[in-house]
């Protein structure tokens, strides 16, 4: 698959995400016999909607195709690990942890509502996302639904993203420097836990083989490895426009990259080197051709301008 | 049954939470290839151990009890939901939201740790309680766990817990006052949602005909109010030391309060109807005397003096 293809496939899955979204965060969607809070909705909406890549639920779509898997079950499940996201960004931005009033070149959500919004609406955001993946209406099978749960509140928790947040945080103000080892296992957790997420669901919903599942899994790591250290890249080389947050900050507040410790070309080598290991995993699902689009997403994030 | 022998069960269910609460948040039980954030997860316990009534905890092992559910598949559930509740205690007393600094008569997590490691362990357990659900450890039958993880993230999000969260602060800066219904609904989300989730989660456990389970809806929701309407009668006639938080606070800040709103024998008698629409909707069950210790739970509740 060429990068203008694959650029088409990406843009399939961001505006069906969004539209998708913007359905399940619509106050006729949660309309009942309770009181709507309005402003914690439209937080809730101004956090998840008319942003981003959309790489999460991409690569829920696209992993869950490898299987012949279309439709609600795979866009449910994408909507559900975005609003994850979109919750942990918002929280991160918070005063009392990376303090950033700008991402996506929007203000941050504690800027444009208030401090007690932002917390309330990423709390929402996280409960919603476990409401809409158990719902029926995500796939008819009860055992697949409760497997995504389980695999989403494992990749989001305290041994995955919230545990990451915390170590990365914790490393800020330690005596000690992360070294590379500390660094990875952080890293693997904060970001990568979500992105192995996103083709762990696939091979849910696709009902894979053990071994696809676990091939997969490789790929997924692989790929959470490469979108970091090519994130500490461009916090290195990447302008503040481009990015739509403040380039340099990580470096500057003295948080643990892998261009600090391994130096910009040792970083460019580890990228290229994740970016093969994911296409051999591919190799391992035994799908072929199929899987094209996924190695082509392997190189996209590791050479994202922004 | 009588006084003493509800608080013998309450405080059976409550030293059954603690032990299974604190056997789930053992570093052990989280054990695996990856780092332990060990600050993030002494936060997680010091929120969630040590303290309170666990009421909910024991509404839902008494609950499922009805039916002749018991072990794990309710003290897990119970788990799970306390992990929630202690969650929003968390995040409702950082600064930005009520800036509590004293809670069951101990420092507030953020005052004990930090306030981001305090946003993150609320973060954690709310993630966490899905965990617990949707393991197999909890029910064999994944269709029970997918519903119960959907009425959990349901009573704990915007149409439920955080929602009435958001309308409270709302109220606190809003030109006019609320009214009596307004209150009633902000309060049927805020405390009354995860109330009535408990004796849900015991009908589901329970597999309860759907007379059955409406019938402890009802009671749920009555409950639900008549443990607010005592809050608020308890903030306006209790004293700091036995409340373990300050009192007076809510209608000092201008809070909505039903003693406002009613009068202090207003909502007393207010109180007293809602015993009696537990009572009765026990009676519907037609589990006959099983459910006497759920009425004076109901009693209990309206009456306690913290």
């Amino acid at each position: 698959m060429d990068a203008e293809e694959f650029r088409h496939r990406l843009d399939a899955a961001a505006m069906a995400t969004e539209a998708a979204l913007d359905a399940l965060l619509s106050p006729q969607a949660l309309e009942g016999e309770i009181a709507r809070p309005a402003r914690l909705l439209e937080a809730m909406r101004y956090s998840s909607l008319g942003g981003g890549k959309r790489l999460r639920p991409f690569l829920v779509i696209e992993s869950a195709r490898l299987f012949g898997v279309e439709g609600a079950s795979a866009l449910r499940t994408a909507c559900a690990l975005e609003m994850i996201h979109c919750y942990s960004l918002v929280h991160d931005d918070l005063p009392a942890m990376d303090d950033d009033d700008l991402r996506r070149g929007r203000p941050t959500t504690h800027k444009a509502f208030d401090e007690a919004t932002a917390i309330l609406a990423g709390d929402g955001l996280l409960t919603y996302a476990f409401d809409v993946v158990a719902d029926p209406a995500t796939h008819g099978d009860a055992s697949l639904r409760a497997a995504l749960v389980l695999a989403l509140a494992r990749a989001a928790g305290l041994g995955g993203m919230v545990g990451g947040q915390a170590l990365d945080l914790a490393a800020e103000t330690a005596a000690v420097p992360l070294g590379v080892d500390e660094t990875l296992q952080m890293q693997a957790m904060k970001t990568g836990a979500l992105l192995r997420f996103a083709v762990d669901a696939g091979a849910i919903l696709g009902c894979a083989t053990p071994e696809q599942a676990a091939a997969l899994t490789r790929y997924g790591k692989a790929l959470g490895a490469a979108f970091q250290v090519a994130d500490d890249i461009l916090d290195a080389e990447g302008d503040t426009a481009a990015l739509g947050k403040r380039a340099g900050k990580d470096a500057e507040r003295g948080k643990a990259t892998l261009v600090g410790l391994l130096g910009l070309d040792g970083a460019k080598a580890r990228c290229d080197a994740l970016v093969k290991e994911a296409t051999t995993a591919l190799a391992d699902t035994g799908l072929g051709d199929r899987t094209s689009v996924l190695a082509q997403a392997a190189r996209f994030v590791a050479n994202r301008r922004h």
